[in-house]
């Protein structure tokens, strides 16, 4: 009597600059500065379904996390914020490495976008890869949505800013020859997604190790201190 | 390199009350009182993948639309709330009828119970259809989830109860013999499910007409006038 398994289907596909994730802040609206694009595949590209959409301003995204699929599930992960080392329960994470793979982001509704036959949504806050299938959008509703009063265990506060984060001379140098219309708000997005510090926990104290984030077409290339994160490199991959 | 088709499993099962989709009062955390639970199915059943789950008062569901599955998606559907003859978009509401029948509720968690090797979770505040296939779990997080100045076009307002609710000397004396703990809050939740109005609203001037609704094993039968729904009946299915 059960439906043991069900068959979904892309009907959207998320165009961003953050190209993997390492380095994308965690939980979406960590980074209201970075635009991105939700482009609706046919047939769910009707203006029809859409209509009184840009009453709302925000959004649920319901995708896939497309870069773990084929990864098996484990009972239990270990939340960066617990520093890596202690585990919890997988229903107790909004980990990406979870039965089914679904992932659930709210997002900012910037604009509907429609030409020839094409309609995307620009959205804003949302921490989702180049790529990213998404299976459902639904309007945001602060009467159910927005909870007064929960409780969230190891998460109650948002991720603050952990380390600085300083640009090497050459860095700046690449940054300032970057055509601002095709690299909107740069030196601000990798400023927020380094303050947050990447690197894994353990790694923390090994200071001559270097490391590579994509954003856009961009290879940024930063050494990690205990107290600040320095931006060696800016090039194209 | 998009993949446009996703298999994806029912991990844990939903025992409520509620038999049918007729009568609950749309969008979750309207009934207080009602209490379902989440029968988890094996493997997901370990108690590894619950560890810290404890700690978060709230959870998202993620659910399918079972009852609906089959029907083809529409790019409209007629919210309720505009009366049932207005017409919005599919991704503008919550509508089940949507692309991939994919359902998200907020439910509190009120208790994590294991016995036998079975695992579940007492919950309360859902709207779901006793046998809805639930596909994923995570704890709600008040700072990404519960945004402050949102606007939701149409459905701003939590809908008010419409209609009072009276009972017929038929329908009460069946009240009262029923027993209290297999039938927790009934009369309240009766009359919580009605006060809402499940009728069609171009049906809410047909006074003569008579409506079932199931909740437990129970027939419940009332007929709508302008301004009160009497229960007439109340049976054992």
């Amino acid at each position: 009597m059960i439906k043991h398994y069900h068959s979904i289907e892309t009907i959207a596909v998320i165009r961003s600059p953050f190209k993997e994730k390492f380095g994308i802040p965690r939980q979406s609206g960590l980074l209201p500065e970075h635009h991105c694009r939700v482009e609706m595949l046919p047939p769910f590209n009707t203006p029809d379904a859409f209509r009184a959409l840009e009453g709302f301003s925000h959004l649920w995204l319901i995708f896939m996390f497309h870069q773990n699929l084929g990864h098996e599930w484990r009972p239990t992960i270990r939340p960066p914020r617990l520093g890596g080392n202690k585990r919890v329960g997988v229903f107790a994470s909004r980990s990406s490495f979870r039965p089914n793979g679904l992932g659930l982001s709210v997002v900012k509704l910037e604009k509907i976008c429609q030409s020839d036959g094409n309609l995307s949504l620009e959205i804003s806050g949302a921490d989702l890869i180049d790529g990213t299938p998404i299976v459902d959008i639904k309007p945001y509703i602060a009467f159910v949505d927005a909870l007064e009063n929960t409780v969230a265990g190891y998460v109650e506060e948002a991720p603050g800013n952990r380390v600085g984060v300083h640009f090497s001379h050459a860095a700046r140098t690449a940054l300032h020859r970057l055509d601002a219309n095709q690299y909107p708000s740069i030196e601000k997005l990798i400023t927020e997604a380094l303050a947050k510090d990447p690197r894994p926990a353990y790694q923390r104290l090994q200071e001559s190790r270097e490391y590579g984030m994509r954003l856009y077409d961009l290879n940024i290339r930063f050494k990690g201190y205990e107290h600040h994160i320095e931006v060696v490199s800016i090039t194209k991959a």
